[in-house]
């Protein structure tokens, strides 16, 4: 989902992950590149998008359902990777997993 | 929402909309902030988060239920900003309405 026009059909799950950086690389650049490449072998994985601005960032994944979401949570390496960011990278984090009902956007001949 | 720490609790709804700028601010900024400011004043708003890295954007903006997310969708001065975003300030976007219905995060006290 690198163009919002891949969308695909709800429903679908979204993880919507809001984070505080600490200060500082430290190894951070390399894993979230490294997460994201790893999401995407996942079963159900539909996409991810992110955006950063300053400390402040946003990384929305897209699954087919709840399960293939609960999945990746569970994959070791990510695991290893959400512990290195409660201790290291992140001031704060909040996850919010939510069902997508309704998505419609530029590329829509229907809005 | 402005900390992580303040997400209410489930089950509520998520509007989840990414874009790609176009070039040059062309009032921008300017109805970006306002239109910040009105979706405070609505009915059953909980929050909104915010971050652009580049061209592209996330916006999450958080509702006690998709009755409140329709209202703030039809609410007038909110409607032209749509029309002027699809004509002048997005290359794309997308819309997504989500029910969130998890959320745990770093100030909690049970993960």
């Amino acid at each position: 989902m690198t163009a919002a026009e891949e969308a695909p059909e709800p429903p679908y799950t979204a993880v919507i992950f809001t984070s505080t950086r600490t200060g500082g690389d430290q190894g951070y650049a390399v894993m979230s590149e490294r997460m994201d490449r790893l999401a995407a072998e996942q079963p159900g994985y539909l996409g991810i998008e992110s955006a950063r601005e300053g400390a402040f960032g946003i990384t929305v994944s897209y699954w087919v359902d709840e399960e293939a979401a609960a999945a990746w949570k569970q994959v070791h390496e990510h695991t290893v990777a959400q512990q290195r960011g409660r201790t290291t990278w992140y001031a704060e984090y909040r996850v919010q997993v939510a069902t997508v009902t309704r998505s419609y956007g530029s590329g829509d001949s229907i809005r």
